[in-house]
């Protein structure tokens, strides 16, 4: 097959590749990052590139939805659609790049009894002799048994191979480093006590890994990357696309979530001068579709009705099983799966919160792509999973990108002038104080301050409609259609202004109406009246203004200081299991006793989605709003 | 570093090699197989070679010991000691060619109750619905649990990887295969019942598998191979040497048995006409250091008194963490060893031959480079280990050679004329009726022969000295020493006769005294007065004439029928564990339970040694001799 050089502009990479190939596969065998919210189902629009020389294939009907025509006569083109046809220039303009993310995985670090897996005995053996002829092993078995109480341990193949020489150079003093009173992962020379661990979290979107050292508990070094998979598809639904539509898509998106690891973990641990060999153990969390891709399983089924995961408990494997570069005898600890939706990540959510060691009623929302619910107290609790669609992530807005530099991340409107203020990622304070015009587009806190504010002051009705006759310049018309301005255009890097519009008002109705919807039944199955704490969780969630997001009606009414984000609970969950063995037992007796809530075969879920649609709802009242919202909006 | 061409003929093989190399490096990296019992340490003159162009690094005088002057002359050199100083031509003469052994490996296939490890169930599951959104894993094992009392399996990762596949494609309906009640490894879809393992016995020289259907016990498939780490050096010594001597020792010659093993595994598979995939377990005998070097441990310290193992336990591992090509969830079990040199050979000739059943005080010696004694009934085990040097592999002895063909391996000579008759291996029949002459030396068998007629016949007394005196033409002078021609030049290939020498007698007399030493001792501490049975065992055992073994004083007598061969009794033990699960318990008890004897230490070690170094005995009665050796010369 013929070959054609591609080269990619402004970063000059260039190669050659395969004719036929599109734009995007081109530019992942190239390494240029272009965006792909779809992973090249030609259903997002992200991935738009600029011919500048050469020749394509031609113009399909697909792109003419995402390409305007002045567009398409400049050279504009979706790099998922357009294939390679002879040697050619490529621009890829920034808005296309896979942005730099901000990471927000913060965690909120608690304090917590350390009791890891890992435990490092100091022993000093009697040399063997004619009268004592037992092997090094024995050897040193028996004294671990005598010195520490530690019968029937076994002795992982690596460790076994370093024994006779650890033994020899440390003079028969040696320290052993044992996994969970069962395994002999190490022997070092001498006395030597320092362990370390990694937790990570393998989110769709970033993948955050917290180095801890296993003797103390502190976090020595915190390392997040983008997930590498994102080249592949943006959300969970387009990787297992990949999967099924590319012969070697799984092994593909494994190799990536483990390259990246690796990365990952080199970085953090040249961070606090340590070596990847100083890794003695891994905990991980992850959506069900992220844990699937981690352990190389196939997800294909995930995606398939009843959605059932191939494994629900937790896992102990070798890192080296895994191919991560990390200590030969490493164990990776995967925490386990409730149902095919509710995954580890959120199985690392509720040990880190304990809802189940709590009297009051909680609701703990981790939004993102999926939004995964938990509902319950000591008594029962009930997970569910609600298909919010990426609007939250900034997918299907006009304006919306994710949570970047240059992103609007809050807004607020005067309730006199319809005036609007707002803050940009990457800027100090507010746009009114710093200035700056240098706003690209508006992330998911951001659209929902915005939207929260528009029915606040009335622009928009109970039911998201604008109202059109309101006397506002910032109440635009666009094709006969009403848009409120956000950031005009000097306030803007793009040359143009930034607003919401009426289909971005109904997308964020849908994602919060599913999941109000949710919360709404579980509370029925529950027979619960009232909330008496709502958590929100998720990188994502913890950057939602809790007053908004009230106001919105992104979940039943509660009062307001009883609302609170927790940061990366799921990563905080990885942290715990790492540093506390009974957290996993607790992880494992919690995943089973939840009981999952499949919502779309409940027979008023669409009753309840649709009252739930309205702000901040059709029929609820919500007491807490008053005097936080004005009673004529509230009562409409 | 510079290169020079470095070709060797016959085989006209070549390469660039860097300067200062040996030709014996050489020739590994070309893979040439010149033979180097000493494992280059310039002792055993095997390797020499003729330099037919170029130049090496002066003659040293080393190569003097074993290089003439007439050879020196003709450019004759020891491939350890030349090193390569520019581009060379090198004949390889056919004698210091590893010669291809004749295996004798066979094994008894004595017939054993059917109890393998692995057990393959048929299962039908309810696929998962709304109702029952159990994981593909979660199913699987319960039903196990349910339909076949299998409750708390573990699932090996590998299998993990297929499971949601395998259950679909089967339409539910799979074969799970389990390790020990206790690991799924497999899961095929459909009623899929053939298992298959293979035995192996990794000896010093020859290494054997014998690939069995689990289903039915069968072996279907037997192969062998010379150990490849002979290029290393030819006896355990040697090898450990060179681990010591050479920093990648260990890693070179760990790969070269398991590259060896993959290969004979695919000759054995391909032989079946099955896969390397099929293969689910693996079992494996060897000695201490042949054990070692499989698993890749350091075996420098069994070099180094006490002589302690690193693993004294049977050991599981996974085939995949030692990088043997089979399935990626095989298993390999490994027999325990004994002691420092009693190997895991040794535990698989008792439980082939369970002396631990018997009432009958039995010997087993397993005869090789290094001579392995077990002793015992019912009541008590003793085993201990002799260092009986190379002499019965053929080294050390002026004509000696292995097994292979054109070496003499049984000798008669006749009471009367002293003339001899001798059987050479690749002939039919004895060279008294093919009348060929094609000998080219002689190997173990032979040379116990050749020594037991010689003694039988009065051509050399009971200390072992030739009587000049006698009148033969068959006993010559050569520098002034008398020696024996066992083939008159007429009768070689090599164009000179074959002689014993008083040497070779002498170097037999130290090998079979330390064997009688041993077992004397043996019988002292169990205080037993005679045997009731004697078994030989090993690949050379198995050839040795029961009757001459017991004239030359191999062992204390013993009534001669009940000396038996039971050919390669490690390899046996080794089938039967892979057969019978049952069987690896006893090798787990009865490795510990054999009390292991350090001769060397015993007090009357040497003074036993001295009185069996003489034939068959110093002071000992051989009542069971009476009649197969005239009384004149028993009552020397």
């Amino acid at each position: 097959m013929k070959k054609f050089e591609v080269t990619f502009q402004p970063s000059g990479k260039r190669g050659e590749i395969h004719e036929e190939k599109t734009i995007l596969e081109a530019s992942r065998e190239l390494g240029v990052q272009i965006e792909s919210l779809c992973g090249g189902e030609k259903t997002c629009g992200k991935c738009k590139v600029k011919l500048l020389e050469g020749e394509l294939s031609p113009f399909t009907d697909e792109e003419g939805k995402f390409i305007s025509e002045s567009e398409r006569l400049e050279g504009y083109r979706l790099s998922c659609s357009a294939r390679i046809r002879g040697n050619v220039l490529i621009f890829v303009p920034e808005g296309s790049l896979i942005q730099k993310h901000v990471v927000r995985k913060e965690i909120a670090g608690k304090q917590i009894e350390l009791k890891p897996a890992l435990i490092s005995y100091y022993i000093e053996l009697t040399p063997p002799s004619f009268h004592d002829l037992r092997s090094d092993c024995d050897r040193l078995k028996k004294a671990l048994s005598q010195d520490y109480h530690l019968p029937h341990l076994d002795i992982d193949y690596p460790a076994l191979l370093k024994l006779s020489r650890a033994l020899r150079e440390g003079n028969w003093k040696v320290t052993a480093v044992v996994w969970m009173d069962r395994e002999i992962l190490d022997i070092r020379p001498g006395h030597v006590k320092e362990i370390y661990g990694i937790a990570i979290d393998v989110g769709t979107t970033t993948v955050a890994g917290y180095l801890c050292n296993l003797g103390n508990g502190e976090v020595i070094a915190t390392q997040s990357m983008i997930n590498p998979q994102a080249t592949y598809g943006e959300d969970v639904m387009s990787r297992i696309n990949y999967t099924i539509t590319h012969p070697d898509g799984l092994q593909l998106l494994h190799r990536s979530i483990i390259d990246g690891l690796n990365h990952l973990i080199k970085t953090a641990v040249e961070d606090a001068r340590l070596s990847p060999d100083d890794i003695l153990e891994l905990t991980a969390v992850g959506n069900t579709v992220m844990h699937h891709l981690l352990l190389g399983m196939d997800p294909r089924y995930l995606g398939v009705s009843p959605f059932p995961p191939a494994l629900h408990q937790l896992i102990n494997l070798k890192a080296r099983d895994l191919g991560l570069r990390v200590h030969p005898s490493a164990n990776v600890f995967i925490l386990p799966v409730e149902a095919g939706f509710v995954g580890a990540d959120n199985v690392g959510v509720l040990i880190a919160e304990e809802p189940y060691n709590q009297d009051a009623m909680v609701l703990i929302i981790d939004v993102g792509t999926n939004g995964e619910l938990v509902m319950g107290n000591r008594n029962r609790l009930l997970s569910a999973s609600c298909a919010t669609g990426p609007a939250f992530e900034g997918a299907h807005i006009r304006f919306g990108m994710r949570a970047a530099p240059g992103a609007i991340e809050r807004v607020k409107i005067d309730a006199d002038t319809l005036e609007v203020d707002f803050k940009v990622i990457g800027d100090e304070g507010w746009k009114s104080n710093s200035g700056k015009g240098d706003a690209r587009g508006i992330c998911g806190s951001g659209i929902i301050d915005a939207i929260a504010e528009l029915y606040r002051n009335g622009v928009i009705d109970k039911s998201g409609r604008f109202k059109k006759e309101l006397p506002s310049s910032r109440l635009i018309l666009s094709d006969g259609k009403p848009e409120f301005v956000i950031a005009r255009k000097e306030e803007t890097s793009i040359g143009k202004e930034i607003t919401i519009t009426q289909q971005d008002v109904r997308n964020v109705q849908l994602a919060k109406g599913a999941l109000y919807a949710g919360a709404r039944l579980m509370m029925k199955k529950l027979g619960v009246e009232r909330l008496d704490k709502v958590i929100l969780a998720g990188a994502f969630g913890s950057y939602i203004d809790p007053e908004k997001a009230m106001i919105l009606g992104l979940f039943p009414d509660c009062e307001l200081k009883n609302v609170c984000a927790v940061g990366n609970a799921a990563g905080e969950g990885a942290r715990m299991a790492l540093l506390n063995r009974d957290k996993r037992l607790e992880a494992d007796e919690i995943s089973k006793k939840v009981d999952y809530m499949e919502l779309t075969i409940e027979p008023d879920f669409q009753k309840e989605f649709i009252e739930a649609m309205q702000l901040p709802h059709m029929k609820d009242p919500f007491p807490h709003l008053r005097g936080v919202v004005r009673d004529e909006i509230l009562n409409q």
